[in-house]
This record gives structure tokens, sequence and C-alpha cells, in this order.
């Protein structure tokens, strides 16, 4: 497929999609106007024509969209098709619930293994996860194709394991740690999960929320 | 404090402005100009200064950003001068991970307790949170005044025990259990918080980096 620079917006976008179009079709929903998926995703049915003709043509006028096809086009994009291969470092509570509940599988990832440095996780499995020693991932990372580097080591580790994945050609890491990682590699990925942005978002709602309401009380 | 309506990306970009403030501060820097700020953070100086202006003047033409006034400046906006008090629904290993590595406190908030239904949890603590049974939740609710719940919940139980707590007036709700709550209550702020989200980006722009590598060595 040819692709044109899209807007990180737009990609941003993607993901939120497919939840619907899963959600759709979970429900039966075969087909779909884009005014009635603009209006249950709050956004205008010229913003979603606007974001699907960045990929090329997904619906034909006036028979809106077919959700099972579109649903595939979005996850190839998403690059899902692409079966890629992942491990996870640090089976501390956090690692150890998305190994348990994330569900890398049912989203087209490969979860190969996973990481530790204590002793009593290593060898273990977590829901058929196996768990190695961090002291063998060099060698593991040589005999295996890992494409992302999932990250839950305690901060103080974060940035050290970061460079140990991509020394051994991880090109890319999601990470949870926390902290921006410092790397000197501008062709590695990272993409970071900021628990406490989306937290502080929500609490500026709610004080926006209770100032308009004691504003309506006056 | 007078509030105009702020856009959406203005708000999300407040807490990375607050991280990276945090982060200047650690390392003893006391002042920033808006152009060096913009290229710390990829963002352009303009971009800065217009996002700063919805809220008022922070700099002064020439001296650039006192970073500590700021940080308070920008904390305060996001209501982290509040004291929200915070309760969190389900112990599993992901909430366990809130608990002990979030820092609620550090970022302003109250972690009152914890819930779970689970026997072998209730009664016990997390690092000094303690956890109730969650059959006791409409009385603590009713004693204490919760501004937020954090659901981390097993997915199947997540719309009712969301129902369950906004019946008990909590206004406000983390959602971590990857559903989107169906609540009937207009006035109930969710913020939810989707792993698959940032992973499927991550995969796109790695899909989108191996097709640039594939057609370079064309």
């Amino acid at each position: 497929m040819k692709r044109v620079k899209i807007s990180n917006n737009v990609i941003r976008r993607l993901p939120r999609y497919l939840r619907k179009l899963d959600d759709l079709s979970y429900n039966g929903v075969d087909r779909i106007s884009s005014s009635e998926l603009g209006k249950q995703m709050g956004l205008t049915p010229s913003q979603i024509r606007q974001d699907f003709s960045c990929f090329g043509e997904f619906g034909q006028q006036g028979y809106g969209y077919n959700v099972e096809a579109l649903r595939e086009e979005i996850a190839t994009i998403l690059g899902m098709k692409r079966g890629f291969n992942v491990i996870l470092v640090g089976t501390g509570n956090l690692g150890h619930a998305l190994i348990g509940n994330f569900g890398f599988k049912n989203h087209g990832f490969n979860l190969l293994g996973a990481f530790d440095v204590d002793p009593k996780m290593v060898g273990t499995e977590i829901m058929g996860t196996h768990i190695y020693d961090s002291a063998d991932m060099p060698a593991f990372l040589k005999q295996n194709k890992v494409d992302i580097a999932v990250l839950t080591v305690p901060r103080r580790v974060a940035n050290v394991t970061a460079k140990a994945v991509i020394q051994c050609g991880v090109k890319a890491i999601w990470n949870f740690t926390n902290i921006e990682l410092d790397l000197d590699d501008p062709d590695v990925l990272v993409e970071d999960i900021h628990f406490s942005d989306s937290l502080m978002a929500l609490s500026y709602y709610l004080s926006e929320s209770m100032e308009q309401a004691t504003g309506a009380n006056q």
C-alpha cells in the first residue's frame, strides 16, 4: 500500500475507530453511515470521511461503510497483520497485569516471553508466557527477531534496560516506566504511557465542572 | 480564576508541560525561554505562548518563564491543589501496581482506600493503603467525600461497579477496564486509559518505518 504522510491526530484516532468497529461487529452491525458512526463517536461525518480519505476510499457514497471490511483495513494500516514479536521486561504487578489481561494475541502481537531479574520469577509462567532471566535477554534477542519491547521495569533501571534491548536490535519500545527515556538512537520508536497525564486531564475537567456548578449556584 | 473554554488539545498538553517543568526543576533550571522549552518538547515557541495565553500571562517578554512559578500555575489549573479524594476499586495486579507505584500523593491526590471482593485481600494493606470489602463501599462513600474512583476491576463487572460508585455520588471515573462504560448520568466524567490505543500507534509507526526502510533498499 502506498502511504502518504498522515498527521498524528489521524493516527491516534485510528485505534478508536477500531474499538468502535469491534463493538459494532460484536453487536451484529454490518454497515454504518459516516453520520451514524460520527454520532456514536462524537465526531462530525466530514471529519470521519476526511480521516479515512488519507488511506484511500473505504466507503461507497450513499451506502455507508462495511463494518468488517473497514475494520480489516484499519487493522492492516495499524500494522496488526504483521505479527509483530514482542517481549516484556519487568514482571512486577504492572508487567503481570499486562501479560495476564492485555491480550497481546487478540491485538495481533506475539508475546514471545518475559524477563525479570527476580530468581523467584525466573522459570515460572504467567498465563502461558515464560519468564526468562534478564541476563539471558541478549542471547534470546539474537535467536529471536523481536520488534517491540514492553518496558515495565522500575524507573531507576528504565534507561539502562531500554539501551540494552536497543543494543540487541529492538526498534520499538512501549514504555510504562513513566520516565522520558534518554536514548541516542534516532531510529528507535518510543511510545510512552503516562498514567498521570490521563489523571491530570480528568482532574482538570472535574475542577472545571465544579467551578461551573459553583458559578451556577451563586 | 476566570476560565474560558479551553480546547482539549491544550488541556492534554498541560500534563506534558508539567512533567517537563518537574524535570527542569529537578535539574536546577530556574528560568527557560519559550524557544528553549519548545526545542526540548518538540513544539514551536508560538505554540507554547499560545497554549499559555489561554490562562493569562505566565512569562515576561524577553525574560522567559520562571520554572517554579509556571509549574505551580499549571498544577493549579489542572486541579492538583484541590486535594481530590480518590478510591480504587479492584486490587488485582493492575490495581496493586497503581497503589504501589503511581504516587497519588505526589500528584496531589488523596487515596483514601481501595476495595475488593476477594476475602484474601480485604483487611490487608498495600503500601499503607487499606483494602476494604466492596460490600462496604456505599457506607464508605456516605462517610467520605470521594471525588474520583479508579476502576481496575475485571471488565465483566466494570459497568455495574461504575454505576455503583456513581450512585453514591462520585462524579469522576478513571477507567482502566478497557471497555466503554455505558452510564446514564451525563454529569459524570469518565477518563479512559486504553492501553491498546497506545500500542496500536506504536505498531503503526513501526510499520511505517519498516516500509520506508524497504523502500530505501529497493
